[in-house]
């Protein structure tokens, strides 16, 4: 990151285009999409790649069981766009058969959206089945893959879609400030003047940056440095296969850990993503989550501070540049802390 | 910068509002403005001030000297949102008098939008003036101070303006990939519902850091990391007087150096802000842009690759980390690079 380049310098120009290589290859879609990067966090990414692909006299339904799916559903209003929503519980993955029946039902729509893991619970959802049904349907298909891409699998060969979205941060474990879409040669082609924002053009991003090498507008050259230096220690480490592996490793670990101090997980096993955790908040009332965050940060540890799901919850992410021993050191940690509470259990 | 934080951290809250006041202060607007940072580069946080402030039955008139001016006017176009342009040679200010008959002849026009260094040429705008114009019909004024904010003054005081916008990079000093925005509080307490966009919303990323602390999405905490610490330099250097007086060396020192090897500048004097210098490019036709910046490059020093004027040019910047003897080191390298070339001087 204390790496300085010039941003519309050859240097630069080939690190982009070798980092904007290596993400496709992750999705195995070198030969069906491009990559297309953007500067900001993942909502910019989310909502320039909607804005590009589905045209202004088109309709996205949008599957959501959590708060990132509502984000699709609220950026399209705001754009006033066609959206439409089918919605589960959020410990309930969204399925296939639903939509299958709302696109019988309703013709006009054009575009699926869905998300890959929501971060809201941590929930994996059946991204296959779901692109089986827009295949049969000939709809496009749009992931938001930002905390999943990378560790869990994705392979454009084998799963219809038109894009997936996802950030430098997260799974590839870069720093924040870029996010990037993987997206349809012919779907992007066809994308011309579809967006509302001049920023968030990502038809625009492309075709310049097919064009001269460089970035449309001023790029976070050492977010890109981060992200690129990120990308070999994640080659090194087997690529997808090799970062998932570690995360279901980190999962399982703290799965059992926290079970074993009484803790109860919101997602039955079969449900849940090597991501993110969410338990249910202790019943015992010395347990405040304030205090419980802030023994934990004073230990060296910091998990998410806040809840989004509508039961009484919290979080602890499994990813980034951690291992089996931190893992088993946080265990320590929140063993210790619940100790200090005079928290009998974690039990709900 | 290799400094990691939680972005919703009590750690990363209070440098997050320290920064934001120090911005507000380099413009003396902590009586009258907020300041609101936004993720992206510096044309991210130009479209999303113009799309919260300019009101959808709003009106913007962008005076136009300039590639910025002309990308104002696109973004607008780009929304939907009505816009018309007064527009001058790229060699020549923006004028006030131009200015004030456009608002007795069209009173529809609710808003204005000026560059204050326009980087095409690197001429300085009258901003004063023009915002005394503005202030006397009752009009809201917009400045891009990207390449300028926090070396050339301007004192929300004396200058009456309702949103100055700029990056952590440039004469910030900073890494690229965050920008912000200094408004007038009562402007956008009015704005909310104006925006086309969520990840470009002011009014609600305002509002939720207002309310919160946060930023609504991951923040590029590295980037805002790295921007803490150079405004620790630029404090220690005096401010933006002790900057402008760098820059103004450096300007100077380079500009008697480009004569005396026969380049003339595009603007004249009295134009010219100590930001960026354009030079015409020499008539001796072993002169090759491509070369001359290739030597130059190999020779430590990177000067910009592209031209945005009209007339056949380029540019070198005196901004950033960069000192008197940097720019003396950087004359010999362009006289080696033309003495390499068999150019006899850079006579246009």
């Amino acid at each position: 990151m204390v790496l300085d380049l010039g941003s519309r310098d050859d240097e630069f120009i080939a690190m982009n285009q070798s980092m904007r290589d290596r993400l496709l290859a992750i999705a195995h879609a070198e030969e069906s999409h491009v990559c297309v990067p953007l500067q900001g966090s993942g909502t910019f990414i989310v909502e320039a790649t909607l804005a590009t692909l589905v045209p202004k006299d088109g309709k996205l339904l949008v599957l959501v069981n959590g708060a990132y799916g509502h984000r699709m559903v609220k950026m399209m209003q705001v754009m006033g766009r066609a959206v439409d929503l089918i919605e589960w519980p959020e410990d309930e993955p969204v399925e296939a058969s639903c939509l299958d029946q709302a696109l019988q039902d309703d013709p006009s729509i054009s575009h699926v959206a869905v998300v890959h893991c929501e971060t809201t619970s941590g929930i994996l959802n059946p991204i296959d089945n779901i692109a089986a049904v827009t295949a049969r349907h000939d709809k496009a298909l749009i992931i938001d893959a930002m905390s999943a891409f990378g560790a869990l699998a994705l392979d454009a060969r084998h799963t219809r879609f038109d894009a997936v979205m996802a950030s430098s941060n997260k799974c590839l474990e870069g720093v924040p400030g870029m996010g990037f879409a993987i997206i349809r040669k012919d779907a992007l082609e066809a994308s011309s003047g579809h967006a509302h924002s001049l920023s968030l053009d990502l038809y625009a991003q492309w075709t310049y940056m097919e064009q001269k090498g460089q970035w449309r507008f001023t790029p976070p050259i050492q977010v890109i440095a981060a992200l690129s230096k990120a990308l070999d220690q994640f080659e090194e480490e087997g690529g997808q296969q090799g970062r998932h592996n570690r995360y279901q490793e980190n999962a399982d670990i703290l799965m059992t850990g926290m079970k074993d101090l009484g803790f109860q997980p919101l997602l039955s096993d079969t449900l849940q993503a090597p991501i993110i955790l969410t338990f249910l908040t202790p019943k015992d009332e010395k347990f405040v989550f304030e205090d419980f965050y802030n023994k934990l940060k004073d230990k060296g540890f910091i998990i998410y501070p806040g809840k989004l799901t509508k039961v009484s919850s919290f979080r602890v992410g499994c990813i980034g540049h951690v291992d089996a021993n931190d893992i088993k050191e946080a265990l320590q940690a929140i063993k210790q802390a619940l100790s200090e509470m005079g928290v009998q259990d974690g039990a709900p």
